[in-house]
């Protein structure tokens, strides 16, 4: 059971940029961090954009949406920034059906050392094997069905909408 | 849902002492890790033994099937040695019905910085709230039934015994 | 001999908040970092301020070389920005006779994991040491005096003004 | 000014082999921990052996020491275990004067990510551009002379025989 990975940049994949002291993206360290985790599950990564999820416009989740409708796979997972997680669940929610999504993200980027992003991938790719069809949210070890969910900005943790 | 999380030791706790160059069990970082992660999973830590599993005796073993027959808790992960973790998921699997057990570990002590215990305590996590009722080996971003699974000592790997 | 650390800021001391994704000062990691380096060098640390040297201003360098003046100690290590690092030890030069200051920062913050900031800190501190009295910066694992050196933007290294 | 870095192993360069638990020696990671320090002086790396310092022999010490006589450079920085570092820069300062000789350690593998190594070459790198001729030791962010050190295992610190 292959699973497709989409990339779509976020905090997990900034890094710091010595020279002016700011954040930005580069490439995807997906490969790294599967590599670090030792990771024997067949993947297949695909990076659709490297952006922060704060300038992620339609057309870019529309991209996103086609890509997973257009997969040969029916299990994904994508990494996204966390800010905007949840409307791009709902944008895949309203148009995919009969396949298996998890979105997650991190709060601290990987490169950082010290990123909650390595952990997130672990439950993300489990979730993904596990969970029947529908659109999740993996984050804080937890999932969360797409229309039950929101990012409490002020703890930075996923929580249900209703409980 | 709480789970229990029961810590046997295994390469996940080791670390180094830097006054005679060996490598020793002090305390399990399992509440770092599970911090680290930003993991919001409720969950009941207790320590069981910190041994290497390779010393592991079936007294030890019946210790941690006693554990997991008493906890309250149905749904329970052991972090635990690579080198016998499949023993120990046999003996549990003989005696245990109706609870979901996942076993984990990792190659690397998550003290060296570089370690795989961060990604496999993610999927551990994930996989023990999605599985039905069973014994399973999670390694390598993967779950394995206890009674198809061995460790591959030269790759440093699980894999399924009947393909 | 006693020596005295002067912490005023800089990349060295950056943080990442992770709920707006920004960096930020909180309090400087200058004991962990020595503790981290088993150093058993006597040091004092006093915090003067914690700013970004882009923003320092002429009443925080003058308040910077009245410490160092009133200090007890003749051997000051001063952690700092580096884009106005040179900036800083032109007025302390200007001022101070008799007193061995040397000034030394990051391109990468500490808490960023692998960050120059224990080996600049551990060479700062080997260069007050051994170093007479003058003002000198120390970066890339050397030393420049005050009036001979400058920043290289675009390498993000020190060199000298005349060779 | 060139240095020359002779490598002999030591705990500095140690890895965890994760297939049998066992610390080994690769290759030397001193390039790498250069590079994260951003060190701009112009360096001559050598291995001389990977060996743990206990297990050096008179002739492993003698092949150091004929390398110092030999090399062109007269400012050197060998890395080297702490526990008969005191042992080797004896032997050193019997047979050599006139350079400027200055060994290093660590008490933890800089491979385990929160090593005292890349502090410690920080500091024997300034030390060893800035102190006379003579044999030192570098560590703890100190220098000592060859004839007035020892190692306090206890501690894991070096200490001077005479105060």
């Amino acid at each position: 059971m292959k699973i497709k990975i989409f990339v779509t940049g976020g905090t997990f994949d900034k890094e710091y940029n010595e020279l002016n002291g700011e954040l930005f993206f580069k490439d995807t360290h997906l490969t790294e961090i599967l590599s670090l985790g030792r990771s024997r599950v067949p993947v297949d990564i695909r990076t659709l954009m490297m952006i922060d999820s704060l300038n992620m416009k339609d057309s870019d989740r529309n991209n996103i949406v086609q890509n997973c409708l257009q997969a040969a796979e029916d299990r994904i997972v994508i990494t996204h920034g966390t800010d905007t997680m949840v409307e791009t669940a709902q944008a895949l929610a309203k148009e995919i059906k009969g396949k298996t999504i998890v979105l997650t993200g991190a709060l601290i980027p990987y490169k950082f050392g010290s990123s909650d992003g390595l952990f997130n991938l672990g439950s993300a790719l489990a979730f993904v094997q596990t969970l029947p069809a529908g659109v999740y949210i993996a984050m804080n070890g937890r999932y969360f069905n797409w229309d039950n969910v929101r990012k409490n900005k002020e703890l930075g943790e996923f929580v249900e909408v209703k409980v």
